[in-house]
């Protein structure tokens, strides 16, 4: 199998991206690895290594897209950017997926213009983890489309489903959505609306609460993006201020160094379950490809993670089985 | 002082909020308490204590508003509710202000109606405190608003502006927008136009993240009440998910009870921040009264907070201030 992977995107490129796919090729024996990026600039991270030369090449994209570059400008003025030349390299034919740290508006814009949304998808879409006692769940969406309509709703819905049941190994995935109060008829015209139209699945288990998503309630809970993005980067924030919180404790304790140690190890370890880098990044779904986003800070470790989440998409059809569950 | 207690709403009544007026009267040496109730039940409880009865009166109120009946319903079917008969009791000048754990939409709409809106205020609001790294600061709407227009948010913000002053002792708050970047022109529509509305505030900031709420970035974080319910309610779940999480660690270690003991206290001192007890509750902001309205789970110990926070804003005659904020 053949991943691209973007070498000058995220917050440590080449960096990271590069010891990403190389901890990869490792791991995964069938795995070969595009990276895309300054030819140079890879090149010269790559021979800090040793490897085997027949499962990691370069393609040479001499633009790079900032993260904060918006992501039409970045489409028309950079069309050499690792961004614009893994995913069409992945249109082509020449790899099965693209994976990428990078600017995540022009990774969706380039998704969506250049492999297309799937037969039958209004709007793609882009979910996230969210820790909970049980593990990591599904949030949707979370950011690629502030507004949401009630069709809109029920495709993201379906979509989380099959990710949920392929990727992540929940059997029957239940489907909330996130409302101000439990009983039907709360929350806004819209919410009300989008109700309705989520009852046709069998495994919508009705509204959810703030408080019920760490528990966790449901396993896949439908939002707009706004909702999301406020809430995955509220998560996101969590392990540092609680992290911040007991160092203040321990400094203001009298303690022998072994019960300090004791104390910090149980927290590290409870918080594990807020550790994103665990799951690295998602495709996006309802596009007619597989490409994964991850955050900006991903570690080598993250970007691994996420080239065995597009693997997995590709090993599992992921695709098909979106159109079969809509249509 | 005359403060209205509301003996016959939350989780726990008669009990927590008959304490909770007790440790108030005990605490506030101006302080007068009418708990609105059923007469026998709330006679019940008081004579299991020992008080001074010319400080503390019992106002029957032989009906009951239940957690989750209807707002509306609620005052039209039940006239003799405690909630009722404690805001006309208000709004006669019988009492400075009224305190509740119950019902809140019930506990709204007869703010609304009876008391009515503060002149020029569109919509009354409801905030709530969120924990940070350096103590509570507001979020509002809270949910009374699902639904908000620019010049709503604006009020809010301004209504905010004087209670994070008056009664939190903030003397420069910062008001931020919650949005999904920090850039203006992120967001949606409304979400721009807000931004042009609350431009005109000095102590605006701009744009604030989900990231920076626990930090705090912001003193008052301006959103829709559909927003901040879903996080008041995902933080108010998190202290009990954390400490689930550290007990699976510490059942799992290998540790002496004196270490087992540290790590625990460690961990609840570094929570205390999530301690929503301390600040009890918050008055509506907008309505021509002082309503402060709790957790349904409210203890005496919140109740007693939430007397404080009402005395607060009658002596700061919070009102007055908002009306000429706004003009």
């Amino acid at each position: 199998m053949i991943i691209a992977v973007d070498a000058a995107g995220g917050d440590y490129y080449p960096k990271n991206p590069v010891q990403g796919a190389l901890e990869a090729v490792k791991e995964f024996s069938q795995l070969t690895v595009l990276l895309v990026g300054p030819e140079e600039l890879v090149q010269q991270e790559l021979s800090r290594h040793s490897y085997d030369s027949s499962r990691i090449q370069i393609i040479d994209s001499p633009e790079v897209v900032g993260m904060t570059d918006s992501a039409s400008a970045a489409l028309k003025q950079k069309p050499n950017s690792s961004i614009a030349k893994g995913i069409g390299l992945h249109k082509k034919g020449l790899c099965h997926g693209f994976v990428s740290a990078g600017n995540t508006g022009a990774l969706l814009a380039a998704s969506m213009f250049i492999l297309g949304k799937l037969e039958g998808i209004s709007r793609p879409t882009v979910a996230t983890y969210y820790p909970s006692l049980e593990g990591f769940r599904l949030i949707i969406d979370a950011g690629a489309n502030l507004e949401i309509k009630p069709e809109m709703a029920l495709q993201f819905a379906l979509m989380g489903q099959v990710y949920a049941k392929e990727i992540m190994g929940i059997m029957q995935p239940r489907v909330g959505l996130l409302n101000v109060g439990e009983e039907k008829g709360k929350g806004t015209e819209l919410l009300k609306e989008i109700y309705g139209v989520l009852q046709q699945m069998p495994s919508f288990i009705g509204n959810v609460e703030g408080r019920d998503i760490l528990m966790p309630k449901a396993d896949i809970y439908i939002t707009d993006g706004f909702m999301g993005n406020i809430i995955l980067k509220l998560g996101e924030s969590l392990p540092g201020i609680l992290k911040t919180l007991v160092e203040q404790r321990l400094q203001q304790s009298v303690a022998t160094p072994e019960m300090l140690h004791f104390a910090e190890q149980i927290f590290s370890k409870a918080l594990a379950p807020f550790d994103y880098e665990r799951v690295g990044g998602l495709p996006f779904l309802g596009v007619n490809g597989i490409s994964v986003v991850g955050h900006g800070g991903s570690s080598p470790t993250a970007i691994k993670n996420m080239i065995k989440v597009a693997m997995d998409c590709v090993e599992h059809s992921i695709n098909d089985k979106i159109i079969a569950s809509i249509k």
